[in-house]
């Protein structure tokens, strides 16, 4: 022992050389587990202290070291909206002392199915999964799975537990407060909707409208094949020539209406005296730009909380009640309606 | 097999008994490695075919079902720049047939330490590791490991390998860009100096302004202990309030200079008329807003590549002949200048 220094980590079984005591009393004392003195505590607290670590840390060495691992899978982190589940995810995840490996797929169906196979070769307890581009994954349910935010797509219908914002509802209320602020003419981007999020936004879009007395128009419903800022802009660009006299925006995603914004204000049309827009998820961008934009609120923090809660008990070998859990939204009027 | 059905996946030795070959021989097919006859690949690649997989996704499977996965530590994903670094880096380990498992630290040093834990249980060939708020990790460099845009601090010194760009040439070419547009008095809002990307960019702030004759200031100094759009929005706002003559700003980050570019314009100051301001990073938002924001471009791709080719060589056993790559940063200059 006589190599280990003061201010170094230090391992179980050093401290119970260090202290004398068994590795299972070392054990006991770290996990705060009954069945030792106070004065054998405070001899390996003491050991502890010296050598610089918490007891805290070390008990979640100790337990995490085998398989509190949840595997969180995600389509695009530089998507901020897909960051801040994640990180809400992992921060819930914390507090139950589980630990968090994020994959990224780049909503690649290859990357997704690499990804799982390398998850299943690693000790991992749980997955919470965002279906990504073709999200059948038939084969991949013999470890607990919380799927979010995306319906997974099955050959097979499947019962599973999916966490999703209600995204008929919000596009319905986006489009609602476009028609509410005087909007007739009503284009909307969407992404790919076979992914059921987008797929259902439009529903709402196109619901808002016959229950308004808009017939949708095939024109004005414009796929984009990339959820980003700058496919915003250039589809909006499009848009605005091909539909001039279109009137509001509602997009899928805020990215989008964040180019949308960006597109307007550089074609010098008034937003929103001219053209109003509604984007969708409220991340930060929303309200970092002059007009701020109107949105439709997803709760991040519902997200991570109730999938958190979901996998841990799954992982425990708990029954859930509840298979489907939809998180309810809220629009956010801001300068762009 | 009568249960196997078409469209589902299959397994390396379900395709063996449907096509009476051994899996070895299965093996050497999927992985085109010699020694089978053109009737064996036709029959085996027939069953993959039907059974609808692609060879390729299952050699991939098969040959990164062990250890050919890098860890990747980074501070916060929902900052754009780390983000897209993580993901050029896990793009480039793809093409070289490894996997990245993100852990997002949340700039916690107890977080840190929690998944370099974790990392160690898993079956991890090297780590990546963007140092957080107190990098000193003594213990965790039994696996080969690559730093990249912080230099950790360790309490004695190491042989590392460290990619960063080159912040001080960074710091100065931001501030000369102010200087030479006519600012004078200049301030900076950078992150903490500990980090040492951040604390090489106040090195070139300061040395920009001695070498033009401008003695640094103090209260024109200002630390923030946050990296995001809401901290550089408040901290500008008492910036001028604190020093209302000042006449440019560097922020050591995009996401304070967007803060900064939204405060001035709330306090109806105008940029670049009476405050100019330089970010760093280059991250999609800077060309998002009007006025776009003149920045200090760091390479994520490089940041990706160098990453990648140094780790994979470490994990091969190669020696790298350099251990220090110092990344070139780029002025842009836009609206804000």
């Amino acid at each position: 022992m006589n190599k280990k220094q003061k201010g170094k980590s230090i391992s179980i079984k050093e401290i119970s050389e260090l202290s004398g005591y068994s590795v299972a009393t070392v054990s006991r004392v770290i996990n705060n587990n009954g069945r030792f003195s106070k004065e054998t505590e405070q001899k390996i607290k003491q050991i502890i202290a010296d050598y610089g670590y918490q007891p805290n840390m070390l008990a979640r060495g100790l337990r995490t070291s085998k398989s509190q691992i949840v595997g969180a899978i995600v389509p695009d982190i530089s998507n901020e909206f897909f960051a801040k589940v994640a990180i809400e995810l992992q921060n819930r995840l914390l507090e139950l002392d589980y630990s968090t490996l994020i994959c990224n797929t780049n909503e690649d169906y290859q990357t997704e199915l690499r990804y799982l196979n390398m998850l299943k070769s690693q000790q991992i307890s749980g997955i919470v999964y965002i279906a990504g581009d073709m999200g059948k994954n038939d084969e991949f349910l013999n470890i607990p799975t919380v799927y979010i935010d995306r319906k997974p797509i099955f050959s097979t219908p499947k019962d599973i537990v999916l966490i999703e914002s209600n995204n008929q509802k919000g596009g319905y209320i986006a489009t609602q407060e476009l028609i509410n602020k005087g909007c007739r003419k009503i284009g909307v981007l969407v992404y790919k909707d076979a992914i059921s999020s987008h797929g259902d936004r439009l529903i709402g879009y196109k619901n808002a409208l016959k229950a308004n007395g808009i017939i949708p128009e095939d024109e004005l419903i414009i796929t984009v094949d990339k959820v980003d800022i700058q496919t915003g802009y250039n589809k909006t660009c499009k848009l605005i020539k091909t539909v001039p006299h279109v009137d509001g925006i509602f997009c899928s995603s805020d990215l989008l209406a964040f180019g949308a914004v960006s597109a307007l204000n550089d074609l010098e049309v008034a937003v929103p005296d001219n053209v109003k827009i509604v984007g969708f998820d409220d991340i930060s961008l929303t309200t970092s730009i002059r007009p701020n934009i109107t949105t439709v609120r997803q709760s991040v923090e519902s997200f991570g909380t109730l999938a958190a809660n979901a996998i841990v008990s799954m992982m425990s070998g708990e029954n859930l009640d509840k298979k489907e859990y939809l998180i309810d939204v809220e629009l956010i009027s801001r300068e762009t309606t």
